[in-house]
C-alpha cells in the first residue's frame, strides 16, 4: 500500500470529522490552506517523537497516537491559542494495517478532544518516528509568550507535576504497583491533557507561559530567560498527586516534580490581582513562586533558603540528548 | 550541546536574515506566529526525507540542506503561493559540528534564494531524518489546486523533464560521465529549483496544478482524478535535456521523463488563451498534452495511438513504497 491509500485509508475519519473552522482546503492537494480571522495571528508548532527516544519500542499504537498529537496540542496551550488543525509526518518501517488502524484511532481520539483537524499529512518509510504541526489562531498581541513576567508576578501552574516522570518506571516494565497508585500515573504519562481551555482563559492576564515539557526547572529557566527576571520557586508549594507520593516517597516525588519531563501542564506568571478570580472560576491554579529581580530559577526550601538545584533538565530516557 | 543550543547555534544566520514580513514570533517560544494580509490564505506543506530512502547515505550535509528545502518550496510554488517561512523537524544520530554547519549553510542558502524564512523548529537524536514545514500566502480563492482541469485546456510543464532521474545513477556512484554531462544532471537532482514566480504567474490563469515530484504520470494521474478529466500525454512533445539525451539515450530519457521522480517542476493545466501571453513573457513553459472527457492518463505515441504507460510512479531508490 502506497502513501496515498495509506494516508486516505487510515487517516479519512480524522480528516473528515472536523476540516472545520478555518480549513479552507485539507488533505490531498500540494498544500493545505487555512483562514484566519481578521484581527488574529496564526499559532504554529513543531514536535519530533523518536521511537526508543522519546517514546518506548513497541509501544501501544493507540496510546502513542493520543500521547502525539496531546503533546503537540500543549504547545497551542502554552501559548493560549484556539485549536485549528495539525499536520502528520508519519515514518514507519512497515505499514501493518493493525498498527496504522490502532494508532490512527489514538489519534482521532485526541483530535476530537482537541477540536483538532487533521489537516495534511506525509507518510515515508523508515524508523518510526512521528512529526506534529499544530496550527491555532489567536487574537493578535493576546498570544502568551515567555517573555512578559514581571517582577512581583506569581509563578503558576495548572495542576500537579511529576506524575509522567513517576510512571516512567511502569512505562519501561521497571516495576509494578497497585492498579489504584499506577492508572492514574500511567495516564498521565499516555494522555497528557493538553491545558487549552486554561491557555485561553489566561488570555490578557498571564504575562508569560509555556507548558512543561523539560521539568519545571528547566522551563522556568527559559521564562526567566526571555523575561530578564528570576523565579523562585517554593519546594512546599509544588502540587503532588497521592499516586506520585504512594510511588515514590516524597523526595523522589519531589524531584520529579521539579526535574521529569512530559507533564505538558502549563506553568505561567500571573499578577496576583488575577489570581483569585481564575480560581473561583474553577480553573485548576497552584501558586509555586513568584517573580523577582534578578536571573535564573531559585529554589527555595521552607526556610526559604535558596538550595542547589538536583538537575538541570530532563534528559528523554537518560538518552545524552534529545 | 542540547538541542537548545543546537537550533540556536547553527541556524541563527537563517532565522535572523529574513524573519520578515508575516512573522510576527520566530523562534524560541512554543510557537511562531504568523499574519497574514486581510484577504489571503495560508498555504502549508509537510515533507520528510529519509535517509537511505529519500536521500542516500553519506549525502553531502551542504547539498542535503540546499535540497531538502527546495523541494518542500515546490509545493508552495505547485499552490501558486509567496513564501512566508519554514520549520524545521531535524532527527540525526549525533551532533556534528561540522555536519551542521554543512547542512545550515545549505539550507540558509535555498532559504535566501527561496524568501523562506526560518521559523521554527525541532532537533532530537535519532535516524537522520529532515521534515520540514512551509508556509506560504495566496489571496483567497487564487491557489492553484489539482481539482479545476477543464475539458480543452492544455497540458504544460515548466521545462525539461528528467534530468534528477538521469543523475540518480551518478548520485549513487554507479556511473561517471563527462562533467559537461554529469554537472547539469546532478545540479538538478541535488539543487532543484522550486518554481515560485512561475507559479504565482499562473494565478488566475492555471485551472490545476500541481509539482512533479513521482513523475509526469503518476502525478497527471493526480490531476485527472481530482477534476474528473482525462490527461492526455503527447510522447513526442517531452521537453528533454541535451545533457540527459547523451546520458540515457531517447528512450530512456523519455522513460525517466515520464517517470523518474524528483523533477520538482511544475505541471499545469491551461486554457489555451493564456498561452501565447504567458510564453512572450518569458516563463518556460512547455506543452506537453491536453485534457480531454474520460480518466486516467493517456501517454500518445507519434501517430497518436495511446500506449501503455512504463510504469505508474516513482519509487525512491527502488523501495518498495516511499
Amino acid at each position: 500500500m502506497g502513501e496515498f491509500e495509506l494516508i486516505r485509508h487510515y487517516f479519512a475519519a480524522a480528516s473528515c470529522a472536523r476540516a472545520g473552522e478555518g480549513v479552507a482546503l485539507g488533505i490531498g492537494d500540494d498544500c493545505a490552506l487555512l483562514e484566519l480571522p481578521v484581527g488574529e495571528q496564526l499559532a504554529v508548532s513543531t514536535d519530533t517523537l523518536v521511537e526508543g527516544v522519546h517514546f518506548p519500542g513497541n509501544a501501544d499504537p493507540f496510546l502513542l497516537g493520543q500521547r502525539a498529537l496531546a503533546v503537540s496540542a500543549s504547545d497551542l496551550a502554552a501559548m493560549g491559542a484556539t485549536p485549528i488543525g495539525f499536520i502528520l509526518a508519519l515514518t514507519l518501517p512497515s505499514a501493518e494495517p493493525d498498527w496504522l488502524q490502532a494508532f490512527a484511532a489514538g489519534l482521532d481520539r485526541m483530535a476530537q478532544q482537541c477540536a483538532l483537524g487533521l489537516i495534511g499529512g506525509d507518510t515515508t518509510r523508515g524508523p518510526l518516528s512521528l512529526t506534529l504541526t499544530v496550527f491555532g489562531r489567536v487574537p493578535r498581541g493576546q498570544a502568551l509568550t515567555r517573555s512578559g513576567a514581571q517582577v512581583g508576578d506569581l509563578l503558576c501552574v495548572g495542576g500537579e507535576l511529576g506524575d509522567a516522570a513517576g510512571a516512567l518506571p511502569l512505562v519501561l516494565g521497571q516495576c509494578q504497583l497497585p492498579d489504584a497508585i499506577a492508572e492514574p500515573l500511567l495516564a498521565r504519562y499516555w494522555t497528557p491533557q493538553p491545558q487549552l481551555d486554561l491557555g485561553v482563559a489566561l488570555r490578557g492576564k498571564a504575562t508569560a507561559a509555556l507548558d512543561i515539557s523539560d521539568g519545571l526547572l528547566a522551563d522556568c529557566g527559559h521564562i526567566a530567560a526571555a523575561s530578564g527576571c528570576a523565579l523562585r520557586i517554593e519546594l512546599a508549594r509544588l502540587p503532588l498527586s497521592a499516586a506520585l507520593l504512594a510511588a515514590a516517597g516524597p523526595v523522589a516525588a519531589a524531584r520529579h516534580a521539579l526535574s521529569g519531563g512530559d507533564d505538558y501542564r502549563l506553568a505561567f506568571t500571573l499578577p496576583p490581582i488575577h489570581l483569585a478570580a481564575l480560581q473561583q472560576a474553577g480553573w485548576p491554579i497552584c501558586v509555586v513562586g513568584d517573580v523577582v529581580a534578578g536571573s535564573g530559577v531559585q529554589l527555595l526550601n521552607e526556610a526559604g533558603v535558596n538550595i542547589e538545584q538536583p538537575r538541570s533538565g530532563y534528559q528523554h530516557f537518560g538518552k545524552p540528548s534529545d
